[in-house]
């Protein structure tokens, strides 16, 4: 306390700053940046999917009498605001129905929201190439995952990284398209970590989407901020009563900056396979699979029995969702959709589907066990049917987990059901090969201006 | 980590929400309610004052563009921006010199600020009657303050409580003026609450200040949120992962909701006497007692020598500050103004008068002692003089602290002082006379268009 200067140990913001300056786009691997395209392709079919959502709408009619110029695109609707409103609307949109790319190698993080979210909108308004898009896209994540990694204890504290270290990954990849210099950028970094928030204490209400929203907004802000000279601490992350110290417990600084340019966050991103949580997703295959190999529907049920990680319970434990948003948070619905349906989708978190008696009974025959041995990506289950089978299934990697990624034309056939209610198959396909060759557009609006339906008023 | 519902404990954020809608103007004694006012004045004088600081005009330059209907004022300026800008702006604008209100009974909190910039600029948008702005000010002020008291390690984590607790303050005090239900104002909280953002490392950047706008804006945000029935967990600052857990260490939540309505947070508000930290006061007291009453001006000086609390080089410790703003933090730069002109305001903060060599002699003839035995309002000066004389005082009370608060007279005069080079004398005294009377105007707008100058451009 009587120390009136400490030592900074290392430069973590700076040198952040100064990547993001130096890092160019024909230097990333191939690889990457598909993988970029597949992440922004998943983006833009949940926003667009999320976007006529009855958070959407709420957000819209808050923020609709103080939006400025239209500079941006609500994706999916003709409804055009200034570019941090935009970035606020299309950041909930992409989160609402829990379908969006997940990492969860050190922490559980949905990467693209912020980052896209903040990007296109500043990007639309500036007709930036979508090279130059896509690589502030790779770069924003790149900052974004790993303070995420290195700073948090994730589940003990309490905070929704998606948000506390997307404002960060947003403001980095809008610093970047702002084209910032690193000093500049090192002071957006502070701005952002200044506004770093989120918590989750809001599973199954509008807010857990808006803090993905919020964080692209005033990652953003902070850019903007930044490059009117605006000042901040350049040592926000590693300085004292910084980002790491306040947020974090358990911090592995260097790791921030450890092989940057060398490997790339963006690889280990995933895409859900379902629409909830991915903790879940072992458990649905299982039960879609023990449905289709025994030819047997929801009448012959007797008890479900499950076997799964302990953060099953922790994430998704309501034992009695009242509608769809809190149905996402339900390990007994996911169980009774699928023996009901042999299929899990947003149709399987609508609200009447949720609250149909029948669906509640199923849900009650479904006993879950944690057990700490079991993997985040695994799960048994055990059923019980009415003439008295007992029926094992283990899985041992889920559907849409790094082990086994969902391929390009799954998600083109995911992309295809979120947009039906929103667009027609030829526009959904338009959409769709936009973002697969995103880096080649001259004008990345393009992609903004295809996700309007040409019905729409 | 197995449990998958736990039980709240309390139900703190529903019981706030429900004060707020009970709460009545005419059941506020009258003593609160001038202090409420005080308390306006004192802010006022600070965002006018502070309208022309390069932190304003790098935050308008970044926002111009983005900005929606010209809704609300900047303070003092010809600006007129959509609500959400004008209360960023009046926020920074508040904070920047340093000199706004003060508690430091259990944190450091500048109470005004979020709430005000907040309030003001939807009450002016709205043509709010002055007696329901100045209720909405109080309210904002208890539910911030309470918070901050009860949730917060301040010092030891790094947050900075006027932005972290200031946000559910403005969405308390927006949320009242919007007229919410206790439901929608629960879900206000909420949504401030998972915005709550604001870290200690920026001292002598911008960001410090910016962090008192973001809360106010964020603040706004949350409650016109809520007032279009966007959802949030009711039981945001109690709740599994909610506010108190996640952001405190130390949390006494049974103190948010003790006795409201009986005490008031505004009534322990102080003003300060000089534009730095309030721990640097009793030094600054000292000092000019020492210059009068012996006569002497800096060319009698050989050294000085301080017994301070340890918070004093914990929070200015900065001994060779850069230009104005990190100055504020430098406990050997205002003994060198203090002795130099007997005076610290404003000018002795000007980046030219930090930089004046002979400044910069007079800083480095100071020597500062931490010691846990003085008290935060407390301090021992020993001079040494060239001629060899020891001269000692000790403060035990300093200027602007509750046991020794500014006057209304001396407000007045601070008031005047902070805004002569916006406002003439005439336009200073009438703006000062409203403030006086607030809750008897009509309209409160009329405060911020009495801010504007008549000769703005």
């Amino acid at each position: 306390m009587v120390e009136p200067v400490r030592e900074q140990v290392q430069e973590v913001t700076r040198e952040l700053a100064r990547y993001l300056v130096a890092s160019r786009f024909a230097d990333i691997p191939r690889a990457v940046r598909h993988e970029a395209r597949r992440t922004l392709h998943n983006w833009l079919g949940c926003a667009v999917g999320g976007c006529r959502d009855p958070a959407v709408g709420a957000a819209l009619a808050a923020v609709r009498d103080i939006s400025g110029p239209p500079q941006a695109s609500v994706l999916g609707r003709a409804d055009r605001l200034d570019i941090m409103n935009a970035a606020l609307l299309n950041g909930i949109a992409s989160h609402v129905d829990d379908f969006d790319d997940t990492q969860q190698r050190r922490i559980i993080i949905h990467p693209a929201g912020p980052v896209a979210a903040a990007a296109l909108a500043l990007a639309e308004h500036k007709a930036i190439a979508g090279e130059d898009f896509l690589h502030a896209l790779i770069l924003g994540i790149e900052v974004e995952c790993r303070v995420a990694n290195a700073v948090y204890p994730y589940y003990d504290v309490g905070w929704m990284t998606t948000s506390t270290a997307g404002v960060l990954g947003a403001a980095a990849a809008t610093g970047c398209l702002l084209q910032l210099d690193d000093g500049q950028l090192a002071r957006a970094l502070g701005i952002a970590a200044t506004q770093a928030a989120g918590l989750r204490v809001h599973p199954g209400t509008m807010s857990k989407s808006f803090n993905v929203g919020s964080a692209a907004q005033r990652g953003l802000l902070a850019s903007l901020l930044a490059a009117q000279d605006f000042t901040a601490s350049e040592h926000s992350i590693e300085g004292i009563h910084g980002f790491a110290e306040v947020m974090g417990e358990d911090d592995r600084l260097s790791a921030i900056t450890e092989g940057l340019g060398q490997t790339f966050e963006v690889s280990w991103n995933t895409y859900k396979a379902y629409p909830c949580g991915m903790v879940l997703f072992p458990i649905i295959d299982g039960c879609i699979q023990l449905r289709q190999e025994n030819e047997m529907g929801p009448q012959h049920l007797q008890g479900v029995s499950l076997q799964v990680n302990p953060l099953v319970l922790d994430l998704s434990g309501n034992m009695a969702p009242r509608n769809g948003m809190e149905a996402k948070f339900s390990v007994n619905h996911v169980v009774a959709a699928a023996f009901d349906c042999g299929a899990v989708g947003v149709a399987q978190f609508a609200d009447e589907y949720v609250l149909d008696p029948a669906i509640i009974t199923l849900r009650d025959q479904v006993a879950v066990h944690a057990d700490p041995a079991v993997e985040r990506d695994a799960a048994a289950i055990t059923i019980e049917t009415k003439d008295g089978q007992k029926l094992s299934k283990y899985i041992d990697h889920c559907r849409g987990s790094l082990d086994r990624p969902l391929s390009d034309d799954e998600l083109d056939a995911k992309f295809g059901a979120l947009v039906e209610h929103v667009l027609t198959k030829n526009e959904a396909k338009k959409l769709i090969g936009l973002c697969w060759s995103v880096d080649a557009l001259d004008d990345v609006g393009i992609l903004a201006r295809a996700a309007l339906p040409a019905l729409s008023d």
